[in-house]
């Protein structure tokens, strides 16, 4: 085996292909290799405000204060991948070449994050560390893309957890991006009786509707707040922040029917001025979803694998790693991309995929 | 009887006495003499900060748009009363002379404040008008400045209950005041193991004690949140924000530990620019608490009455109507008083009580 491979690296809000050394796992981890990552959102704002992120993880102690802030990221979180080789003291329980996925965690390291702490590899890489404690195997009949999705659907279905909805309240999704359609498939399945779905592209209505919505809005003409009151009745609204948008916490800390919760799940880095007069008077509750528990990740491979989940509506393109720049660029921009897949071992320019 | 009283007005940050008709009750309404009134911490804020709670009002159509900011309100929403006569259409089950409270509402008018809401009267006032249907007697062994405090600790009660907190999660309650105070007690009443009282006043450090809290911490000389995060273990931080200072958002936002509560019980009604982000990576929950359910008042008074809250420690003065304004201007300034009581049937500076 050759012991050079190809990464994108994220530094200072540029991505770059780099030639580096293939690693080399440590006491309990599995060097493995990428067959599809998905590029997240999170992975948009950390290239777009990377000095912003990292001034946060050092006031939160998660970095060092006198870190420089332009440290490459070596990105990718969202991933199906081969195993490779073992590293020392590992049980060995899965076969070299068995499909894997895991929660983007290194124990091994502390907590770290996969695909987003400095010093790290991830998955946009053509091989990448994970924990063997960690590992999931991918049932046969699902594709790697689509256990690419895993992650994702985790954040959603977490969100959704963390909302402690009744059947019976009326959720709002806004924002029909792949968390928005995660957490909308999640209500779904634990039966929310009112799931509408907010977006102001029109072409989102239909996959929100595959993926469990019962109704559709495009805040920009109707008002999708009344709208859940009036189903809500004597239950509670919920809202999903599912947008990445600041002046949408704003807007629904205002808007908000008395008692109703807010689920924020975009990351918001830029400070918003906030009049919380009005979530006092209300009684809102506002409630921070990031991260996820295991068993909300086995989940979510298990909803993908017994057809729970339209995961090929969701990926929208494919991408090799020279493409990644490109793919970028296009998510830069106003776009209908919902999950663009890269794939590292191969070359290849951003390409639509339909389904 | 004569048919003008003395009442205090609040117009545009001022506090005057000035004579008026007694009001006549309407259907379903009582007329009550106001026995005690305690003054509440929202009153100081709608005195000082008149036009930005009136805006708020406007802003969540709770009062109209072109209404004047220069309207007077009659305060006094925590009281102790006695039936002076009854409206049409009312049961009349309580004999004239029993002494009643109430939660501060007129369902009669559309669920409007006592005490809060332009154009009602309120306890300051010799007399005012409460619902039939909301009268509660007060136990005859419950003095009146005593059934006055039901409506603070039904406040601090109700916080305790939005946080759903679990008995081995650990507690800080932030600010020693009414509501503060209250809370202790409601936590420790419902067998939470942890209670840190927090306020920069070491004279708070014994009543807070004698409420229930397990320790007191100076949040000027020692960390709060790092010794509730040691007490919590693998349990949560439930932090309760009953000072009223809005930059203390910001502050335990930054300083809370993963998945800690935030539970809000101050009205801020100036914009405050937040970091989310902080809220986001730690999945925080901030809960907003403002009113409280009949049943939590009723409760509240019962606990008055058996004795399990040592209500004659937070009464720390008492003043007639004539000294109301001296009253304010005690409480505007730095000071040590915890919950003055207002007897608008007589005159009289403010004078100190202890016990």
């Amino acid at each position: 085996m050759m012991n050079k491979m190809n990464s994108v690296a994220m530094q200072n809000g540029q991505l770059h292909v780099k030639q580096i050394d293939i690693p080399t796992p440590s006491a309990g981890q599995v060097l493995v290799k990428s067959l599809a990552c998905g590029i997240c959102g999170s992975d948009i704002h950390i290239t777009r405000h990377t000095a912003d992120v990292f001034d946060i993880y050092k006031n939160l102690g998660i970095m060092e204060q006198e870190a420089s802030n332009e440290q490459e990221v070596l990105l990718g979180h969202e991933y199906a991948a081969e195993i490779v080789s073992y590293g020392p003291e590992t049980k060995k329980e899965l076969a070299i070449g068995t499909r894997v996925t895991s929660v983007p965690i290194l124990l091994s390291a502390g907590g770290a994050g996969v695909g987003v702490t400095p010093g790290l590899y991830g998955a946009y890489s053509e091989y990448f560390i994970v924990d063997e404690a960690l590992l999931l195997p991918i049932p046969d009949a699902v594709p790697s893309e689509a256990a690419a999705i895993t992650e994702p659907l985790a954040v959603g279905l977490h969100a959704v957890n963390r909302a402690q909805i009744n059947t019976d309240d009326a959720a709002i999704v806004v924002g029909c991006g792949p968390i928005g359609l995660a957490a909308i498939a999640a209500l779904k399945l634990q039966g929310v009786k009112h799931i509408i779905a907010s977006d102001p592209q029109e072409s989102k209505k239909q996959i929100a509707l595959e993926f469990g919505a019962t109704e559709y809005v495009n805040p920009m003409a109707d008002d999708e707040v009344a709208r859940a009151t009036a189903l809500a009745g004597s239950n509670k609204v919920v809202i999903f922040e599912c947008a990445g948008v600041s002046r949408l916490l704003n807007d629904y800390i205002l808007r908000a029917p008395a008692k109703a919760k807010i689920v924020v799940t975009g990351v918001h880095t830029a400070p918003l001025n906030v009049n919380f007069a009005y979530a006092t008077v209300k009684e809102l509750d506002l409630i921070f979803s990031y991260y996820y528990q295991p068993q909300e990740f086995a989940e979510s491979l298990e909803n993908i694998a017994s057809g729970k989940i339209a995961w090929q509506k969701m990926r929208t393109g494919k991408v090799g790693i020279d493409g990644v720049q490109g793919a970028f660029d296009t998510l830069f921009k106003p776009n209908d991309h919902i999950k663009i897949i890269i794939e590292p071992w191969r070359a290849g320019a951003l390409e639509r995929v339909t389904n």
